[in-house]
């Protein structure tokens, strides 16, 4: 498979600078290690908000950095967890003496790294909480994975926690906040097509044409089932209904949803998702708040989407609706 | 190929229902027609832009409405010139009296179409005006084109055009910096992997693992050259060269630059694009004023980007950097 990249191994590296280049007033690189903060950060007197993990599901993390959402993101290799240094540099490098929360979406991984970063920046007297993005219904338990993992939802929690931070909010209240839509928040998704990982070059597994993988993972990681190719209504009915089983939302309750691209998909056929999702919404006589439409939360170039549901009260609201300065999101 | 679509025929319906679902307060969909506008349109006191084309190329163009772009795109099929009927529906439907403005992509369906329905929309005393985008610096004369084609530069031409409208300018003021973005703008684009259409559902020509296909156009019309597959440098260094040759810019002329996504090409990628066009920018002593990345003129899901580049001035960057409110991009 044919990928506008100059080597495997420089991927991550030259996509950094990459972005560095695109956004110079924005965004600044550490010396000599793959995380990206704020050019204008730390930011005296508000609380530091962190991401990071594997490459590969751009414009997640880094694309989110800015007013209102993260201070900064680390980038592991394709599919692979930042390093705990790495993970230090980053949290001491956007604390502003006010405490750093780092979201971060549930894979062993990450998990375990972001653990021990922030027990070494505490060493340097820094107040780090960790919150752990859960959403994916799919599965319990996977390759990768205690519990749930976490995907596209995390974008709302980077939205939720970065706008409280923004206000001026202390750490408890950041991480409640993030918490709480942590608690509200779900996610299925499909594929159409296996990603292609720069290293490996090829389609990290087989899928037929005429099947699609229903509750894949972010990084080519099993479903729940393989099934025959459906039309997209089908597809939107079977994902919308598993994720509003796991919420169990009451009638009436108001909603936020997202169409997420994992990457090569046209964005005309997440539309084609919204429709029918947004009718489902009604069937259920659930209020549809907001929507969003887009790639968030990628898997290289898979084809195929995901859909996310999160029952929001007014703190929510306004938290999402706050004003948002970054590449990859513009409130 | 697989797609997330019902039916290749309800492709273009259902994708425009599903973008009103998602921003039912932006937009609003003429009844009956493949035509979305403003939802709060006609502006009172304001000049029309509008613009339209074959669908395919999401979030162009209906992405692209909104405060300070576009008040009405046209859908016509994937790959296929709306209707001249169609066209001057909207026309008419953006006209609050002070004419319009049609930004028109060089093909030969859509030019022919566009002036058809402004010569009826005139008879129903619109007054309305055309400009021709012709950026694509790669061929003159192609399929479905006499000159060269309009391609990703019509992002910055309604970029410019809608903030002038929305400063209360006139027709004339309006269609005169929309004339000076064209005069400036340059891109060229390269093909990994061929698009597959809804209606045919195979790739549209075949292109071997290991060639890419310079010069492409985004209906999959052939470019200018078939070469062995290139490093993501030597790719950008030949589509630059290009294009900065066409423009045969003087040392320190301050530029804005875009990166352009196909469709099915992952972010991370045209961030390693953007990377080596800064380094070419820097070497030809120019100054990098402003940097796009992202997918602004797709192809359905080719792997593949376009490098664009404009000479701006005070007036051009005071028009690029003013308030802009659509689902496709916020200024």
């Amino acid at each position: 498979m044919k990928k506008l990249i100059n080597s495997p191994e420089a991927v991550v590296d030259e996509m950094l600078d990459g972005m560095v280049a695109a956004y110079p007033e924005r965004l600044r690189r550490l010396d000599d290690i793959e995380v990206l903060v704020r050019a204008d950060g730390p930011v005296s007197g508000k609380v530091g908000i962190v991401s990071g993990g594997g490459s590969g599901h751009e414009p997640t993390h880094a694309g989110f950095i800015g007013d209102g959402m993260l201070d900064g993101a680390a980038a592991g290799e394709v599919f692979t967890s930042p390093t705990a240094d790495q993970l230090n540099e980053m949290i001491q490098a956007c604390d502003s003496g006010e405490g750093v929360l780092c979201v971060v979406k549930n894979y062993e991984g990450d998990v375990m790294n972001f653990e021990t970063a922030g027990e070494m920046a505490e060493m340097e007297d820094a107040d780090v909480r960790q919150v752990v993005v859960n959403d994916d219904v799919a599965v319990e338990d996977s390759l990768y994975t205690s519990g749930r993992r976490g995907v596209a939802g995390t974008i709302f929690v980077h939205k939720v926690a970065g706008a409280k931070a923004a206000e001026g909010a202390d750490l408890d209240e950041v991480e409640r906040v993030a918490n709480k839509m942590i608690d509200n928040v779900a996610t299925m998704g499909v594929a159409l097509t296996s990603c292609v990982t720069p290293d490996k070059g090829e389609p990290t597994f087989d899928l037929p044409e005429d099947e699609i993988e229903l509750g894949i993972g972010i990084h080519g990681e099993p479903g729940t089932e393989r099934v025959d190719m459906m039309s997209a209504d089908e597809i939107t009915d079977h994902l919308t209904e598993k994720v509003l089983e796991d919420l169990d939302l009451d009638e009436g309750q108001e909603i936020i949803t997202m169409v997420n691209g994992m990457g090569g998909t046209p964005q005309s056929e997440l539309f084609i998702l919204n429709r029918r999702l947004q009718e489902i919404v009604d069937d259920h006589d659930l209020e549809a708040w907001d929507a969003w439409v887009g790639d968030y939360m990628t898997s290289l170039d898979m084809m195929g989407a995901s859909i996310t549901i999160a029952a929001v009260d007014e703190e929510l609201k306004e938290l999402l609706t706050a004003t948002a300065d970054t590449p990859g999101l513009t409130v």
